[in-house]
Formats: structure tokens, C-alpha cells, sequence
């Protein structure tokens, strides 16, 4: 039976890749519109060049872009960017499509909910606030202070000790096949891959380990039903899985 | 002759005390209702606490306030402060109460304006951006980028030189009378003391340095007006202070 039902949180709950884009790209305008003396498209490909050889949670992206560009440091630039990818970050914020209806019916059907993320536990946190999801989940488990990543057992088993509940009696629902679905699948529990983001084609050696794949969160409940979910008639007989 | 006219930023043209009081007491309520076992009160004093001992850049306040309280880490109540602090920033950032109207009159005057002041650069321009001042000066002078702080010579001297004007041409506006009167005038500048947020009863030795007190900004224009501002006929005779 169906007790726990676990979600990776960017690109499955939260929009993150997308409103990344978007907040890169008003930097981008910003500094240009305040003077920058560059074309959008280079600066724009410079930081994304950036991003990539120094990870998204580099401090200083738009320091190193005007070095990177031959610029001389202009804080007013700077600022431009902050300002940009900040206003975007605070009011463009979202959850993904149908994620919010999918919560409220999976509580509703007396399922007990968690979040497994990588991340900077802060950050992932507010992101939680900002869109207000707190209030469905039960254990929000963040990778960081386990002093390992996704898909290493410790965090699914940690997240699994946490809800006192055996592997076959949870699901786990992530966009990426590697870090989610290979990783809860180790453990020994269900595993949904949600095909979204950019990710969706990549890491595809480790497609074998879903369960199920879906495009459209509102199948979550769908089955998790047919698995055996809480609450349902004649779906108590639990399924052990070979480990 | 007045041709130029400085300012200083923080508590002269941009509400900055009373915004981080503000957003300070959001912090902390945001805390609190995500479950902070302290009450608001104990909790605020403790913040106030920190930013005297670490100062107002210190960028631990939250994670430092639960050693503090004696309270377990928990990322969540640090981004519910880190949420309620930059949503107070960035939506209520105010320009003081006729600072705008006063430029324009300043601007239509034919005077020439700058700002000089302390603190961040990139924090800085964020205010001057986020409020739209940008196109009223001329210069922006920050003193991280003369390895000093006011009142050293150092930095209104690079004011008068980037403007090309004597001492004796151009007015300082600012609130603090150690940093901006002061300062100001033991280069030769006229100084307007602007009595305004908390500092107003501090370094009262200094006051003797301000050639006028105001409390409200349009008294600017009408001072610079009556030492002999750009354009006002019979007014050019330059006086030299003794230096």
C-alpha cells in the first residue's frame, strides 16, 4: 500500500529552469539598457558560458562577465544585473503546471507527502515559502545536510526513516532520471518520471529504473490509485520488490 | 558661484533607516510565523544585537541569530527572515520625501549634481537604479573605489576634480555632520546640514561646520539661490574661504 509519496523539487514542483532563463536574460537587458556597451547576444552567451564552467550558484557571475567581456568594473552594471535577475527571481516565481491541484488531491486522499532535493538548503527553502507549498509536506529532506547527493541511498533512506515507512510502500516522482529515478529505484521504491524541463532527454542509460513516466503531473494520483494507493479498497496487499 | 551640488545617499536622498527597520521587524515576524519558537520581540533585539556587534553588511545576520536564541539550525527560518527582509527592500524602498521634486528644481536651475557617499557599490547603484535617480547626476562618487571613507579629503577632492570646480563652487547636502559637513567643508565646499533619521542628534561638535540646517530638501534650492546659484544674475562674485 501506498503511504508516502516523494517529489524532487526543481523542475518537478517548482519552475526553477525556466525562470532561471528568464531571470538571466532581464539581467542581460538590464545592464545593457543602464549602459553596458555590448550587444544582448554577447553578453547574454558570456554568461551563460560562465554559468557553465562556474555553476549556477557562482557570487559573482556578473563581476566576472564584464572581465570576461574586457569591460572595465562599473558597479552601476553590476547593480543592473542584480536588479534584473532579482525582480524576475521575487515576482515570476512559480510552481509547475498542475502541481499545486496534484498535492491537493494526493493530501485529500490521505497520503503523506515529502520533499527530496539537492540544493542550497536556504534557497530551497524559499522557494518553498515564496510559493507557499510548505503546508503539504510532511518532511522536506535536503540532500546538504546529509553530507551527500542525489542519488545516493543515504538521503532515500534517510527520507524513508523519517517517514517510518518501508521503500514499497513509497513513491518517489523527479524530472531527472539519473539523480531521482535511479536513486529512489536503488532503495527500492516506486519511481515516476516526470518528462519535463530540459532535462527530459538526457541521462537515458538509467530509463529502465521508472515505473512510469508522465508528461502531466495530474497522472501522479492516477497511479499511485492503481499501485494500491491509501485510502483505497482491496489494495492492501503490499508488493515486495527483489532487492 | 554654485555649479555643482552633492549629495550624500543613505538618509538624504534615499529613505535607508527607516527601510531596514522595516524590513528588519518583517524578518523576524516572517520567522516567527514559520515557527521560530521565540517571540518577536526577544528575537528582534537579538537581530538589533548582531547588526551593532557585525554591522549592517554582515551577511550571517539570520543563521547567526538562531546561535544566538540557542536554536538548532534550520534553513527554513532563515529563508522566511532572508523572505521578509528582501521583500521589505526591494517593494518599499522609498527616495526621502522631496528628494525627487528638489532635483528637478535643482536640474531646471542649470546646476550640475552628484552623489558621494560610502558603503557598497554595488548595493548602492541597486538604490539609485531601483529609484529611478539615475539621470539626474552627473557623477556618482563611491569612496570603495578611493580606499576611503568620508570625511577623508580624498574622496570630495575626486568630486571637485571629476566636476571640474573649485571648492568654494559647489554645495555638500547631507545628514551626517562628521562624514558630510564636516568632511565637506574642510575642503572649502558650503555644507547643508539636512536634519533627518536617526543620526540627527548625533555629532552635535561637528554642527559648527554646516553653513545651513534644513529639514525639509526644497530648502536646498532656495539656499542655493540665495549663495548665487547658475544663473542668477549679479551673483558671480566668487568667495574664497580662508583655507
Amino acid at each position: 500500500m501506498i503511504k508516502v509519496v516523494l517529489f524532487d523539487l526543481d523542475d518537478t514542483l517548482v519552475d526553477t529552469t525556466k525562470l532561471a532563463e528568464r531571470a538571466r536574460r532581464n539581467a542581460i537587458e538590464n545592464m545593457v539598457k543602464h549602459g553596458l556597451p555590448v550587444d544582448f547576444e554577447t553578453a547574454y552567451n558570456g554568461l551563460l558560458d560562465l554559468i557553465n564552467e562556474y555553476g549556477s550558484n557562482f557570487p559573482h557571475h556578473f563581476d566576472y562577465l564584464l572581465r570576461r567581456l574586457d569591460l572595465k568594473y562599473n558597479p552601476k552594471w553590476v547593480a543592473a544585473g542584480v536588479i534584473g535577475y532579482h525582480n524576475t527571481k521575487f515576482t515570476q516565481l512559480k510552481d509547475v503546471r498542475h502541481a499545486r491541484k496534484m498535492l491537493i488531491q494526493l493530501s485529500s486522499m490521505g497520503l503523506r507527502l515529502g520533499i527530496v532535493t539537492d540544493g542550497d538548503p536556504i534557497k530551497q527553502w524559499e522557494k518553498i515559502l515564496r510559493l507557499e507549498l510548505e503546508d503539504f509536506f510532511e518532511h522536506v529532506i535536503i540532500s546538504d545536510f546529509e553530507g551527500v547527493k542525489k542519488p545516493h541511498p543515504k538521503i532515500y533512506q534517510k527520507a524513508l526513516k523519517l517517514f517510518g515507512v518501508e521503500p514499497e510502500d513509497a513513491v518517489m516522482v523527479g524530472d531527472r532520471l539519473y539523480s531521482d529515478i535511479y536513486g529512489a529505484k536503488k532503495v527500492g521504491m516506486h519511481t515516476i518520471w516526470f518528462r519535463y524541463g530540459r532535462r527530459r532527454s538526457e541521462e537515458l542509460e538509467y530509463r529502465r529504473y521508472a515505473d512510469f513516466e508522465i508528461e502531466d503531473l495530474l497522472e501522479v494520483p492516477k497511479i499511485i490509485e492503481k499501485l494500491g494507493g491509501k485510502g483505497e479498497e482491496g489494495s492492501n496487499k503490499e508488493v515486495h520488490a527483489d532487492r
